[in-house]
């Protein structure tokens, strides 16, 4: 695993996104929530995503134009369009707008339909808070989730959000997945032979499985049970309100690229001024992590930390460089063939990896 | 089990809970909010919880007038004091100044600090889903959960619902603690002799363990690992926006009945008549709730339901009647007896526990 620096990667996927068809603005936010996950170590939100994104620009799922308009403006609530644009872009448009309304009404929310995969919800949810407030953000995806004790999918990994507005190097925060794991975790298990602990997946026939190819034809099970499951639903619930399609109807980002996956976005903000001052509010988070700190009794157990301390601390020690394997280094040399647009020389001189002849020998 | 009318637990129950000090409209709320969860199957959130909550009004815990006032007022966005009163009369008040501010802005959000128990979540979201619109309700508790990997309990059970606006009889809806179980289940099981799955629980070491006596003196563990620490971190950060306790700092429900639990509540509003008609909407979602049905492909494993249904389904099948332990009856007229307020005779002819010498012999 090489690491290159993360302004190179920046600045070579925005290239690749305009060449595509994206206006640059769209282009750069495409491009930083990508290098965001990456940082944090969440590589499966990262650029590895990149030639998905391009080949859907190209095909016409992620329109090139940023078209986002207002379904209904309600004040503290607005419902808009995405335009099947790219989904950074709304995501960050959804956002900031959340921030503006909650500035004049103490809690700003806005939930957008016809919208496309994008990214991470923290890389939205940790806006709100560089705003000075709390950020809630959600989204759906197509049917990979089936019921609490087995069936055939039928919910998204529905993901939601949350992040506490301390200043970024020290943020409580939460993104997560409603499923137990992902479809990514089951590939990897695949991959290296080995089995998937119970509670993971279900087979086509909609029964409990360890074995990833299994999973990986069947569902995912919801984390906590019916909990994940609850959770997923009220997220397809919520989006709805916007008009946004539930589960069932969103298409997959790896469908066919020509469709707009057609999901909803949720984004909320709220003051965190409102009671007391902001900086009395971090002193009593702050407090609140310390107890969690203060809380490591177990002799035999890991350190307890807050949420999302471990993708901060990652972040933190990245020194701006991001790890990329030599399958997504080959992914995105292929992609600078196939767009005309040449890596940067730091991204040239990755390892590739070995062919497959090489393998089966 | 006995059952008794519904309508003879209420009246009772408000008499009761007027005779210890509560003002009639609150004694209302408290009483409604009990038996809803009765009704429901959700017996640990009944009137099982009357002795704790009188013995409270009586020591001083709960406050007998109910004086809710108003810290911050930013429109859609309201911040409450509860003044220590009763949680039902506080979480009512709540909901519904959340849907006045929805109607106006489109969301409403109440978040109330110095306030108490308020029995089941799902009380209030349904509440808000009546008045036709999208409720999410949250509380925080005592510590009771570890971090995901062990360690002495640090935060609460921290609970969430949401209730989505269908008609109540068919109304998806969530409502979960952030923990795997309650402390209740341990304690079932420990009356039992049972030991408990791993993951539910660590002892006081904060280690893992299938003993529920020592679960019981450990800690809780979250539902799915860092996620459900991760949102019942992000409940104990949205009740802190009104000053609220976390979850260190509040007052156990079974600890001193004189000190307020100074607890915090949240609850949130959304129009879903914004981007289409309400009954548009109502179609979408039991189109996905059809589709969840449609996913039972398992042979050897349960039918697939939508969140909420199993609760729904007890509650119209319960016929106006709940179920009534011979333990929770034999408490019940306990209480008669302190409170001298006569049980109705639906309740006084109710098989009593055998005494412990008896089991004994």
């Amino acid at each position: 695993m090489s690491t290159v620096p993360v302004s190179d990667v920046l600045a070579w996927s925005k290239a690749v996104l305009v060449e595509a068809g994206l206006q640059p603005v769209d282009a750069r936010w495409v491009a930083e929530s990508l290098v965001f996950a990456d940082l944090r170590g969440v590589n499966t939100h990262g650029v590895m995503r990149l030639p998905t994104y391009v080949a859907r620009i190209r095909a016409g799922g992620i329109a090139r134009q940023h078209s986002i308009t207002v379904e209904a403006d309600l004040g503290a609530l607005v419902l808009l369009d995405g335009g099947a644009g790219a989904g950074a872009s709304i995501g960050v448009h959804s956002a900031d707008l959340a921030v503006e309304r909650a500035r004049t009404h103490g809690i700003g929310a806005v939930i957008t339909k016809n919208a496309n995969h994008f990214g991470a919800c923290s890389f939205y949810t940790n806006r709100i808070a560089d705003a000075g407030m709390l950020g809630i953000v959600a989204c759906n995806t197509e049917s990979v989730m089936c019921a609490p004790f087995g069936g055939a999918p039928v919910l998204g990994t529905n993901p939601i959000a949350v992040a506490v507005p301390i200043p970024a190097s020290q943020r409580p925060q939460v993104d997560m997945a409603t499923t137990t794991t992902s479809q990514g975790r089951l590939l990897m298990a695949e991959q290296a032979g080995e089995s998937i602990p119970t509670g993971w997946a279900v087979d086509a026939w909609g029964e409990p499985t360890t074995s990833a190819s299994e999973g990986l034809r069947g569902a995912l099970l919801p984390a906590g049970g019916p909990k994940g499951f609850g959770l997923a639903f009220a997220i397809d619930a919520l989006l709805a309100l916007a008009g946004a399609n539930v589960s069932t109807k969103v298409y997959a980002l790896g469908g066919d690229p020509s469709k707009a996956q057609r999901l909803g976005h949720l984004a909320i903000a709220i003051r965190a001024d409102g009671a007391q001052s902001l900086e009395d509010y971090r002193t009593e988070i702050s407090g609140l992590v310390a107890s969690i700190h203060a809380s490591s009794v177990g002799l035999n157990v890991p350190a307890a930390l807050a949420p999302g301390e471990p993708e901060v601390a990652r972040e933190l020690t990245a020194g701006g460089r991001i790890a990329l394997s030599p399958h997504v280094a080959a992914e995105l040399a292929a992609l600078a063939l196939s767009a005309g647009v040449a890596l940067p020389s730091s991204m040239v001189d990755l390892p590739v990896p070995p062919p497959l002849a090489h393998l089966e020998r």
